[in-house]
C-alpha cells in the first residue's frame, strides 16, 4: 500500500509520562517564545503556557511541560536557565494515543500528507498536514481553508468507502 | 421535615476519580461546545475548557473533564470521535465533597429552592438554585439579583436562628 | 438625613473620556502591578490588563486605561516610562455613570457603607464597600460573605420599604 | 431557485452601529450569562465577554455588546439592572458585513441549511447551520464533524462548479 | 557616529489608523496563525487574538488588526477569504509613538542591536533586539537572559553617562 | 559574609507537596481577592486563579493551591467558608526547589536585596526584590526598570566575576 508513509504507530496507553509545571510572573513574552523554542528542541511531548492571575496583582503565565520521565532532568535544567523560575512542581500522568497512518491525498492544489487517527481499528480522524496545505493555498493563491478541506474529503472517501 | 428534598448526600471523600484533559488547536468553537453536551450527557463530574498558548502561535483550548474512574472509557471515546484529539492524558484525583440538603425558600417571587452546604456538621453555604431564580425573574420582570438575595436571606435565617 | 455620606453624584454621560491602550510583550508581571498603581495614583479612572496572543508565538498583556482627556499626557508618560512601550494608541468615549449615594447598615459586625446606585431616579444597586466588609470579617471571625450579605440586604430593606 | 432561503442580505456597511463596554469584577457566573441571555433576547448584534486583570488583585469579566445605536438605551438599562455596574463606556463602530444567501444540502444524513458567504459577487463562505448538523448527528448516531463535513463540501462543489 | 542605524524615526502621533476587530468561533487555531501570518505579510502595524466567551457555550477568539487606513481594505479582503467571519466592525483611532534611535553593543557575545525609545528628546528605553540576542545565546550556549541583560546594561550606560 | 542573609536554603525535592483545586462560577472578584489572602496567610505556598468556560455559558475561575500535605485540611476550611465550592479536588505533587542566597546590592538608589538561585552548585538567577525596588524608584523618583537593573546586573557581576 503505498499510499501509505513508514511512519506507524499502534493505538497504546503509556505510563511513564510527567507533566512539569511553574508559575512565572517576571518572565517576558520572549523569553516565553524562546523557552518553549528550546524544550521542544530537547524532546518535550508538549509545552504549552497558560495565563493565570497571581499574588500581588500581577498577571502571569504557567508554563506545562508534558515530557517522557526519562527526559524530566534535561527540561527541568532549560526550565531553571531560561525562566524567572527558583522551583517547579511535576505529577505522573498517562497517555493515551490513538493509532497514526498517513495518506497521500492528490489535491487539485497538489499532494497534501492527511494523517489518520486509528481508534480500536476504525480510521476516525482525518488530519491534513498544515504546512503541506499551507504550501498549496500560497503556491496557489487558494484560502488555507479550500486546500485543507479537500484533502480531508479526499482521506475520509478513501477510508469510508 | 417536609421542607428537605429527599436527595440528600453525606460529607465525603472519593478517591476514584479521574481527571482527563487534552490540548485542541483545530476544533471550532462549535465543536467544543457539542463535546461538552455530550460528555455530560454521557455522566462527566465536570467539564471545562482553558484558553491556552500552544506551538507554532496557535490559540487553542485545553479540555478537561473530572470524571469516575468506571466512566472513564466511555468519555474518552467520544473526546477521540467529536474533537480533533490524537492523544489524551489523565491522572487520579481526590474529590473532598460537602454534606448537601435543599431547602424550599418562599419568596416573594414564589418558591425558590436553596441547597445547604454541611460542612463538618455545620451548615455554611446557601446557594439558591439559578433556574428557579431565572423562572421568578423572568415571571415577575425583576432583576435576577432580586430573587437570588431574597432566597438565600431565608435559607441563611431559617438554619442560622 | 444624617445616614448619606456628603459624597454625592447625579447620573450623567461624560463625553470627555478616553481610552489609552498598549500590547506589552516584554514587561514582567511586577512592572505591570507596579504601572497600574502608578497610573491610579496619577487619576486614571481604571486601569485593566487582557492577555493577548501577539506574533512570534509571544504571550503578551494588554494594558488598557480610562481617563479624563486633560489627564492622558500625564498618563502617557507614565506608560511610556514604566513599560516596554514604543507606541500607544487611543481612541474617545463616552461614559455613562449612575447616580451614586452611601447608607450606612448597622450590622451585627459594625456599620458597613452601602453604595447605591441611582438609575433615572430609582435605587437599583446596592453594594457593600469591600473594606469595610473585610475588617468585620476579619474582627468578628466570620465569612466575608456573612457580612456582606445583611449588609446589602439591611440597605435593600431601607430602600425598597 | 428554490433551493435558497427567502432571507437574503446584500453585502454592506453599516455606520450607525455602537460598542458598550462595562467591567465587572462583582458579578457571578450565572448572572453574567444570565445577561447576555437578556441583551440577545433586546435585540443585541453580538455580546461577549473577556477575562481581565483589575485593581486590588481581583479577577474579573468585561461585558462588550455591540448594538444598533436605537436599541443602546435599552440595552444599557438592561445591563444597569441585572449587573453590578455603576457606569459603562460606548464608542461608534462602522460593521462591513457579507452577502448572505441560504443552501440547502441534501446529505446522507438530512437536509442541512448552509450559509453562504458573498464578496464582491463572489461566495467564498460555506458555514452549516450548527443546529441542524447537531441533529442529524444525533439522529444517525455520527459526530458533529461528519454532518459539517459532507454539508460543506456539497454546497462548495454547488457553487463553484 | 557610526553607532546608529540608518533607520530613524521622530517621536510623532498618527491620526490615520484603524483598529478593525471581528469575533472568530469556528476557527481552528492554525487558521488564526496561519491569517496572523497574511495580514503582517499584507502590511498591518499589529495583529492579535483576545480569548473571549460567546454565546451558546463557545469558546472563541477576537482577532484584532491595527492598520493604517489605506491598507484596510486588503486586509478586510484577507479576513473575509481565510476566516470564518460573516461580517467584522471597525473605529479609528490614533497613535502616539516614541521617537527610534539603534545602537549596536559589543557584548563579550557578540553584537547585539538595542532600540533606544526617545521620548520629547529623553532616550528612555533600551530593548535589545530579540534575534541578535537569540543567535549569540545559541552561538555561546548561554541563557538568553545573560545576553540581553548585558546588552541592555552597556547601552544604557552609553546615553546615561 | 555578611552580604548574605542568614536565611538560606538548599536545592532539594519535596515529596510532600499537594494542588488542591475548586471551579468556581458563583463567587465574585472581590471575594476571590480575599479568599486569596486567606490562604496564604494561612500558610498556602502558592495560589492561583484561571479564567476557565463551564457550562450553560458561565465565565468562572479555576482556584488552585499548592500546599504542603499538613496544612491541607486548614486550607480546605477556609475553601469551604470563603467561596461558593460545595465540593474540590486535590492530587499529590513533588517539588524541585533551587537553592537560595540573599545579595545586597549597594545601588546608586540605596541597597537593594537580591534573591539568587543556585542550581547544583552554580548561581544561575539573580532576582532583585520587587519591594526593595519599588521603594528606590518611588524615593528617587526614577522608573522601577532602572533600580531593578542595576541591582541585577551589580549581582551578576559580583557572582560571575
Amino acid at each position: 500500500m503505498s499510499e501509505f508513509r513508514t511512519r506507524h504507530a499502534r493505538e497504546h496507553i503509556d505510563n511513564e509520562m510527567v507533566i512539569i509545571e511553574v508559575n512565572l510572573d517576571d518572565c517576558s513574552g520572549e523569553t516565553l517564545s524562546y523557552t518553549m523554542d528550546r524544550l521542544f528542541a530537547a524532546g518535550a511531548n508538549d509545552v504549552y503556557y497558560t495565563s493565570i492571575y497571581m499574588k500581588k496583582n500581577r498577571p502571569a503565565y504557567k508554563l506545562s511541560v508534558l515530557s517522557d520521565k526519562k527526559k524530566q532532568p534535561l527540561l527541568e535544567e532549560i526550565i531553571f536557565r531560561e525562566t524567572s523560575s527558583f522551583g517547579l512542581r511535576y505529577y505522573p500522568v498517562s497517555c493515551h494515543r490513538l493509532g497514526r497512518e498517513f495518506y497521500q491525498a492528490e489535491t487539485a492544489y497538489g499532494e497534501v500528507s492527511v494523517k489518520i487517527g486509528i481508534y480500536q481499528g476504525e480510521p476516525i480522524k482525518f488530519s491534513p498536514e498544515f504546512e503541506d496545505c499551507r504550501k498549496a493555498a500560497e503556491k496557489h493563491n487558494v484560502s488555507l481553508q479550500n486546500v485543507y478541506d479537500e484533502a480531508k474529503s479526499m482521506a475520509t472517501m478513501h477510508y469510508k468507502s
